[in-house]
Parts: C-alpha cells; sequence; structure tokens
C-alpha cells in the first residue's frame, strides 16, 4: 500500500472501532483510535498472518496488552475479512466472540488480555518459544499502552526479553499522553521511555504514530536489528481524527458522543481490504506424541521429599513427553526442578527471581502448544495470581508447581510457607488442585498432569513439600485426578479423618491412637483437592457421620472448605471439625510447627474425641 | 569511627551472623556477609535511630528487602545493644523473635520481609509519608539484595520513586553476584543496574561494598542528594571474609560448614559495639485523635452504586479521621476516590497502574501510623495478592477496597471481573471480608472499618459493585462487623436464602416469588464474609433446615465456603445448595451476566424449590 492508502487503512480501522463502540454502547474507542495508524501499518505491510488458518505454526502473533483497545483489534480483523461488519457490530453483546477485552475465543487470539502489563510478558513466553522451541521464524509483536509501562510487570519483561536477546519481538508503545483518569507520569516524553528500555538492553526507536511512513519504516528497523527486541515508541494522540475527543480527558472508556458526526469526520466508511502477507509454510517442530514413560519408583517406607519426587518424575516424563518444558524462578534448587534441567538444557528455561514473568512465559509458550511446568515456592505464586487469574480467562493449558508447603517447611517462617495456595488455585476457574502426600504419588500425579494437557485444559496446580514424608504407597498405584485413596476403613468407624500432603501421616498416626483408644476411624487421602471425590466423601459421611478435615493451609479455602462444598448438593451433611493453621507462625523445626499450629496427630485425636463425643452427647 | 573501627564493625557483624546460623543449623549467613560492611558504616555513621525508643517518630527506618539476611540485621541489634547475644543464639528456635526472617514482632522493624522484592516498594510508602504526611526529617534506608532485581516490583517502586523525587529514601544494592541457585543474570555488572535505575531518575553511585571509606562517603552522597532516590550500587563478595564460602556457589541459604572455623578466620568475636546517632525528637503531626463522622446518607429505594457510596462515605469518614489517607492506582473516577481526592487532595495518593507499589504502599503508610485505604479494581488487587499475604505477616493495619465485583459489571469481560477475591482475602490471616449491598451500609462499613484500625488490626477487605442497587436500608442502621441481616423471617420458613452484595437483591426477589408459591423462605445479607455471623446462620439453619447460598463470585472460597464454615464446629448440618458463577463469562448486560450465571432470582427460586423438594422427599 502507498502512504495514502496506509492512511486511508488507519481512518477505516478508527471508523469500524468507533462504529463498534457506538453499537455496543460501551467499549474503548478512544484508546483504539491512537494506535490505529500503527496497527494500519502492521497489517497492511509486515504481519505476515495466514487468517484463515490460524493455527499455521508460521503465523506471526499480535497481542494486544492494552486489551481494552479490542475494537481497533476487531477492525483489524474485519479489515482483513477474518470477521464481517455484522460480527463487528456484534461487539459486547451476549453470546459474540467479540467481548469487550479479546479473549482465544477468537482463533487469531494467543492469550486473553486486559489485565494491563500482561500481554508483553505472555509474548515473551511466545518468543522464547519461536527461538528455542519452536525454532521458526515467526515475529510476535506486542501493543501496549503507555498507562501500563507503569507495571512492574512490564519492567520484569523487558529486564527477561533485554537479558534473552528476543529480536523476533517488536513492542509498539502507543504514547497517546492520557489513562483513565488523566495524563500518565512522563505524558508524551516518549524519551522517558526509550531510556529506561534502552538501558534495560532493547533497541528503540521514537517516531510520530501518526506519521505512516515513519511507521513503516520503525517496523523495518525493528525486523533488521539482531540480538536485542526492538520497542517502536509512538507519540499518538488519544481520539485522534475526532475533534469532539482528541486529546481530552474524561473520553477514556466509553462511546463516542454521536458516532455518525464522528464517522463523517472520519470521512466515512472505507470498503479498503487487507490482503495479509501469508507466512512461508514451514514445518513445525513441535513434538505432540509421547513415548512410555518410566517413572521413578521408590520404596515403601523410605522418607523422600515430594518435591524430590516431583524433580525425578518430571524429568522422566520430559524423557517421554517431547514437549514439556520447565520454568524457573531461580529456586530450582529448592523445587528440584534442577533435575529437569540437568537432563533436559534445551527445554528448561530460567527466569530468576520474577514469578510474573515465570507464569506469563508458560502462558506464551502453551499458547505455541508447548506443556509448560512452571515452578517456584508455593508462597511465591502468589506473586503471579493476576497472572494465573488471567491464565483460566485464556483457556490457558499449564501445570504450576509450588514448593515448600505449609508450617511444614520448618524454621524459614511464615513469608517462605505457602498458606493461602490451595484457597487461591481452588479459586481459579476450571482449575486442578493436587496435593499428594508421598513419592509415588507425587510422580503419577505429575505424569496425570502431563496427561491431562491438551484432553482436559486448564490451569493445574501441584502442591509439594520440602521435608521428607514416609513413602506409603507403592510405584504401581494409580492416581487419577479427582480420586481419594481411603487408607484405613471398616465397618465399625466413627469418624473419618481427611488430610492431604503432610497431614495424611498426621492423620494415619491420630488413626492408631484412636484405635488403642477404642475408636475405630476411616483414613482419607484427599490428595485431589479439585476436583474432589464428592462420592468417597459422601461414602465416609454415610458410614460415619463425621468428618475431621486437618490442613497445612489457613482455615478458609483449602481442604476443608473443598470438603464441605462436596455436601452441597441439598443432601444430608455429616457433622464437621476441621484443623488447620490459626496462628501467624514463627520459626521452629516441622515437627514443632505441626504442633504449634494444632494440626499433628495430637491435635487430630482431640478433634476426633470431642466429634465423637459430642455426638454422642447429642 | 575510624577506617579500622568500621572494618571491624563490620567483622564483628558477620561473626555474629555466623554464630546465629550456625547455632541454629539454618540462615543466610553467605547472604548477610556480603552486605556486613554497608550495614556496619551505616550502623555507626548515618542510621539516625534510638534503638529504645523505637516508636520515636523521627527514627530513621531500615527495611532489609533481602530479608533473608536477618543475621546481619539481628546482628546490628546486638551491635547497637538493642538484644543480648543470647537472644541473638536463639535465632530460628521456637518462641524466638529472631525469626528466619524479619518481622514486626521486632519493635525496630517495621515490616515482613522475605518475600523478595516487596522492602523497596514498601520503603516508598514510609519516605512518602515522611515527605507529604508525617512531614518530618526521617531518612528510610533499603537494602535490596541484586537477585531481587529481577522482581518487576522492583522497578514499579523506582519508577514512583523517581517521579516522587524521594530524596529522603536511599537503597543499598548489595551486588554479591550470586543467587540462590548460580550467579545472578548481571554478576558484578554494578552499571547494569546503574543504568538502570538511572534511566529511572535515581541519582546512583557504585561502589566496592567493603571499601569503609567509600561506603561512608556514598551514604553523605545520598544525603546531600536532593529531589532524587539514591541508590548505592555495591560491588561484594557473597560469603565475604571466609575462604570456604567466599564467591562460591551452592552456599547460599546454610550455615558455614564450620561456625568455629569461620569465626576463627574472621578473627575472632569483638566487643566492639556501636551508640547510634538519636534523632532530633521532633513534633510528630500525626493525628491519631477524631471527630465525629458525618455519614452521606441515602433515601431508601434510590438506586445507587455501592462503589459511589465508597468514595462519598470516605471522603467523610477522611474529614473526621485526619489519619485516613487514600490510595489509588489509576481507576480513582472508577472506584469513587476521586471523591476523596477533591475533598482531601493532601491526603491522596495516586500511584498509576502499579497495584503492587498501591498496596506496597499503603503497608508503608501503616507501619507509620497511617490509615491508608488503597482501591482499585477487585480483580486487580490479585495482582498484589503476595503483598497482602505478606501484609498478614507483616501485622499490618490497612483497608482494602476492590469495586467492579463480579459478573455483574456486565459487557467489560472476565479480565475486568472480581470472581476470585473473596476467597483470596478470606485465605489471609487475620483478615475482615466485607460486601455491602446498598449504599448506607457501604458508608457505615467504611466507618467502621477506620473505627477498627489500630483497635482491631489486621488486612480489611471491602468489595463494591460497579452498577446501581437498591438502597433497601435506612442512614441510621448499623452494620457492625462480623454481623449480619436477616431480612426476611417467619416461623414458617422452609429454606434460608443466604447473599450479599449483588445477590441480596435477587435472593429478595427471589423470596417474594416463593411466598408466591407458598414457600417461605428467610433472607439473610451476610454483609460480612468474615468474620462471619455463625449465630445467625446457626439460628436459620435449626429453624429452616435448608439453606441457598447465592455469590457473585466463583464457588470456592467464597460465601458458599464461608457458610460452610459455619457449620464445622462438630454440630448439626443443615442441607445446602450453592449458587455462585460456574462458567467462563462473557460480554453482556448486567442482568444477562446474573441470569447466564445462574445466580438471578430465578435460579435462586429454582434451587430452593429443589431443596424444599429434596428434603421432602428425603
Amino acid at each position: 500500500m502507498d502512504q495514502h492508502e496506509l492512511r486511508e487503512l488507519g481512518q477505516r480501522l478508527r471508523v469500524d472501532a468507533v462504529r463498534a463502540s457506538g453499537a455496543a454502547g460501551s467499549g474503548h474507542p478512544t484508546s483504539s483510535m491512537s494506535a490505529a495508524d500503527l496497527m494500519a501499518v502492521l497489517l497492511a505491510h509486515h504481519l505476515r498472518c495466514d487468517f484463515e488458518a490460524p493455527s499455521n505454526p508460521c503465523n506471526d502473533h499480535l497481542i494486544f496488552s492494552k486489551g481494552h483497545a479490542s475494537p481497533l483489534l476487531y477492525a483489524m480483523y474485519a479489515a482483513a475479512g477474518a470477521i464481517s461488519d455484522a460480527e463487528l457490530l456484534t461487539f459486547r453483546s451476549l453470546g459474540s466472540r467479540l467481548e469487550g477485552h479479546p479473549t482465544p475465543r477468537l482463533p487469531w487470539v494467543d492469550v486473553a488480555t486486559g489485565s494491563l502489563g500482561q500481554g508483553l510478558p505472555v509474548g515473551i513466553g511466545m518468543a522464547l518459544a519461536g527461538k528455542r522451541l519452536d525454532q521458526l521464524p515467526y515475529r510476535v509483536y506486542v501493543l501496549c499502552g503507555d498507562s501500563e509501562m507503569a507495571e512492574g510487570a512490564i519492567w520484569e519483561a523487558a529486564e527477561h526479553a533485554g537479558f534473552e536477546g528476543l529480536d523476533n519481538l517488536t513492542v509498539v508503545v502507543d504514547v497517546n499522553r492520557l489513562g483513565q483518569r488523566g495524563p500518565t507520569r512522563h505524558g508524551w516524553d516518549t524519551g522517558a521511555y526509550a531510556r529506561r528500555l534502552g538501558a534495560f538492553g532493547w533497541h528503540t526507536i521514537e517516531i510520530d504514530g501518526h506519521d505512516v511512513a515513519a511507521i513503516d519504516a520503525a517496523y523495518r528497523e525493528a525486523l533488521g536489528t539482531r540480538g536485542r527486541p526492538t520497542a517502536i515508541i509512538a507519540r499518538t494522540e488519544k481520539g485522534h481524527g475526532v475533534s469532539a475527543v482528541a486529546d481530552k480527558e474524561g473520553m477514556h472508556g466509553k462511546p463516542l458522543p454521536d458516532t455518525e458526526e464522528a464517522v463523517a469526520e472520519l470521512g466515512g466508511r472505507r470498503d479498503l481490504t487487507v490482503e495479509t502477507r501469508h507466512p512461508v509454510a514451514e514445518h513445525c517442530a513441535r513434538p505432540l506424541d509421547h513415548g512410555p514413560v518410566t517413572l521413578p519408583r521408590y520404596e515403601v517406607g523410605d522418607e523422600v521429599a515430594t518435591r524430590d519426587a516431583y524433580g525425578e518424575a518430571l524429568a522422566a516424563v520430559g524423557s517421554a513427553y517431547r514437549a514439556v518444558v520447565a520454568l524457573d524462578g531461580e529456586v530450582s534448587d529448592s523445587t528440584r526442578t534442577k533435575i529437569f534441567a540437568k537432563e533436559h538444557p534445551e527445554r528448561f528455561f530460567e527466569f530468576y527471581i520474577a514469578e510474573q514473568q515465570l507464569v506469563a512465559a508458560a502462558v506464551g509458550m502453551q499458547a505455541r502448544g508447548w506443556t509448560p511446568f512452571a515452578a517456584t515456592f508455593a508462597a511465591f505464586l502468589t506473586r503471579a495470581y493476576d497472572f494465573i487469574r488471567m491464565a483460566a480467562v485464556s483457556r490457558a493449558d499449564l501445570n504450576l508447581v509450588g514448593s515448600h508447603a505449609g508450617v511444614a517447611i520448618g524454621k524459614d517462617g511464615p513469608s517462605q510457607m505457602g498458606l493461602e495456595d490451595l484457597a487461591a488455585f481452588r479459586a481459579v476457574h476450571g482449575s486442578t488442585v493436587l496435593y499428594p502426600c508421598d513419592a509415588n504419588q507425587t510422580a503419577r500425579l505429575v505424569a496425570g498432569m502431563a496427561a491431562a494437557t491438551r484432553s482436559d485444559r486448564g490451569v493445574r496446580y501441584l502442591r509439594t513439600s520440602r521435608g521428607e514424608t514416609p513413602v506409603i504407597y507403592g510405584p504401581d498405584e494409580e492416581f487419577p485426578i479427582g480420586g481419594s485413596r481411603v487408607l484405613r476403613a471398616s465397618d465399625r468407624d466413627e469418624v473419618t479423618l481427611i488430610g492431604a500432603g503432610v497431614t495424611v501421616h498426621e492423620a494415619l498416626e491420630a488413626a492408631d491412637r484412636l484405635d488403642a483408644a477404642g475408636i475405630s476411624a476411616r483414613v482419607i487421602d484427599l490428595y485431589s483437592v479439585k476436583p474432589v471425590d464428592a462420592g468417597t466423601l459422601r461414602e465416609a459421611a454415610d458410614a460415619t457421620g463425621r468428618l475431621v478435615t486437618v490442613e497445612d493451609h489457613w482455615p478458609e479455602g483449602g481442604l476443608g472448605d473443598a470438603v464441605a462444598e462436596a455436601f452441597c448438593d441439598g443432601g444430608p451433611v455429616p457433622r464437621m471439625s476441621r484443623l488447620a493453621v490459626r496462628n501467624m507462625p514463627a520459626s521452629a523445626t516441622p515437627r514443632q510447627q505441626l504442633e504449634a499450629a494444632r494440626i499433628d496427630a495430637g491435635a487430630i485425636v482431640a478433634a476426633a474425641r470431642e466429634l465423637v463425643g459430642a455426638a454422642a452427647q447429642a
């Protein structure tokens, strides 16, 4: 296209963004209008994408990190002929694929955006996949707003992209000066962004974001830049092209005052369309098949930490599944991801102490069809909770592993203890939450997580423990996701003790002590906290009428809540007592911690006796 | 002290860090040894702190952002005579104040650290308080590790400190080259950090971190720097002073191989002590008293969004409580914090789109005795979840407000919907979780949050709604934290409907419809999700035997779990049915959303009928 046509295309995108928002009665047209020329030139000249074959592995990827500019993205799809004008006007309505913020319900959208600052770190995951995993020449383009440059996640990402020299990544920063409620920190000072990104090792280009020739040259310069990611920092005008809103405060996130008038001022509708460049078809190296898994085997009675079993099992799973990749947040010695790293260095990724980037990269890699396992301390996954939440909106298929669960870690103290992770992960839509108590079980669950990938999409979480626990299951036993294991049962059971992870061993000990006192207790290992095995719980409730749950977690949102939820089907509900960590722990040995938190065998015995006694009196 | 003495003091700190870790059998001596000279010079020459009067408002503040270097911090306290040698050796043992990572159980520790990258943003809150609120000349010193410079939170903070020109803030970066599992990204390239911080507007000084003269000069230079924060970027050696560990990989987070030998190599124990400079006593401007609150009053029957009531009530509370401050993440127009900002601009703080810094600053300000209310979208508070978790470890006393709760926001789609916030906040130790359904109730709860400050410390969360809801309570009704409100009750009730926020209105409508069908339903407004009003729930359970919970939240961890938890006391448990958001929402109108999620009046009626019918059949 010549410059006139490029400008016309920019106007077409504006017109359609304005029309879509007008039809919806909401949306972000002004944030779309600022970036319209930037995206017009990208679409017409640089983006290699076969819209008819969105799964072509060689397509370039475009992520709107400023997801609220969705009207612009959908206008691009319309201009490329990927969606009809009629569909464009369904924007934000019930049943439409064109949601307020982009989601992968649209085949050209890799990941959901809308929580600012996430598109860039996710894009880095895709760019890393392109270079090191797919080894394909696709490029990743990310459109960022200037407001979101305030997010730490952006700089965490900028550091990683610079460090990795991701020259297949081009970021466009739409510096339109205005945030939601007023001016940004740096206004139109594009140099402020250039200095910062430059310091992080990026190639930067400052341009007028409405000068199509300058835009075109900038994309070409980015294409020619080797060894560094490029940021095109574009000075733009919010609401550009319509005088009623251009560069005006108070015009964020609402349709234009008069759609028809605005469309007229923009020169009316255009029938100009774009035929994007198609990628050169290339072989996709990603191996989706897998061989048999030879899991590590542990002897019953040995003492093995579940984090060790995780590392060993992941390495084994990685040998069978060539699509499995492991991601680390500079704690691979603690999480035992280092075992995978040693065996499969080409599929190991170090993200340093940057948990948001860690999870975001996993999201990016799964969008390219890889099977990521990202691990850090359970406590520190809370740092990435917004990313995990958004991963669910992205329908992402990924595996997250949190080590150092609960007070059982011992002396390091509460800052290092995962005590809210079960609650946080249970509350992620479509998630799976697993918490093994022994090494063979852990290995099986790791294999199960890999096997579930692509067949049962979602965020899967595995909680591992720092300290050693006895191996109680044989290496050939199976532990399906959604299952549980009844460890003790008789037809005389008066109470059921339900634990997971470290508390399973406490519950077994408690059952022995209760048995010695003439009280028969059923014991359930509820290793699948979500989905929970409601059938087995119901059976235990019917048989014993009383449940004691015990968990190394705060009382809210974890195992106790998961058990209670199993009885919210309108049926009869057993009497329940719940043991959990109720006071802020400090430093102490693991054994002292369990005792102080009242989640050890002694506390379980006391709770069971009280429940049995209380019921007897009732 | 002369240079020899300063060096000796550094060695004393190393010796004590080594001894404390040796006694504990765990800890991070090598990470302490790298920064010992940096801290020795600070303690001896620059830190103005009366250790005998830790609450002196003019004391300088020292935050160990690298909290794992706690042995060094405690060694400083010992050198200053604040703790005894005997206490030093209780490090990491049961009952000791000297936890694995510092917490405010020690009077000189303002906030807990140990989740890396948090000390700096919290310190910025304290530095802002010093400049704009306390208006006192105290300085804030933050010791950062080089590994944690990978955290986005550091750069989010660096940007804010630079923007605010916080020249009362000095950051010391301990560049010891080695992280937990190997070299950092930048090794000993202190220039890499200097370039980055410089680009963010900081004054930077690169030094040899074991040269006491250079260290002393750097602190003086920082003191003399105006209009900019200063970063002292010090090249150091991990494990400096002991050849067995100095600059060696694999020596992170464990005691030295031979404590006695190490102490000998360091020159043995010293009896050198430090008398720190005391601050000049000054008047503390912080007003802790408060006048009567004149809350806004809303007419029953009017339609008012609870977010509007929040903004108006906060402004009113701010007029009565001069210690109340409001913090915004660039959404004050949406959260309605703008109303406070207009009335009390001197106590309003804008953090742009940087939720981690937003929450961290609130933590810093409460540590200085102020009463922060920090608000953003409920969904985006998940971005700061690790900070909120750590705020509980800090025993922080702060108020967080999340607007745009649930699917009821309508068209913006799931990225903007707070749907896991109740779960996340319930799982914070010692938290309060409030979810009002009308404007007068909201206003009362905001006043209650302010009143609870300092009398009942903890993290308090208020969930507000985007859309208007009918005012159903009069302006003089009271809503204590921990309470609930029975809106419909009779002695014929067959079922209890329990909602909060927007679902209260659906439950009322459902009760009307059920009544018309001959089924009498009790309705409870469970505005205090935590602590939950177990007494009222028990009474309803005893009276009706059946509960239906309905919430604009995922099924896990929210209202349903909170209600179930109330029946985990061993007593009889009612039959329950729980309505919540079970499918990923998309864009739609608020009414369509409630219907699609099956949390509207129609769904409640159906659930109640089924529960009543099911029970009848049982």
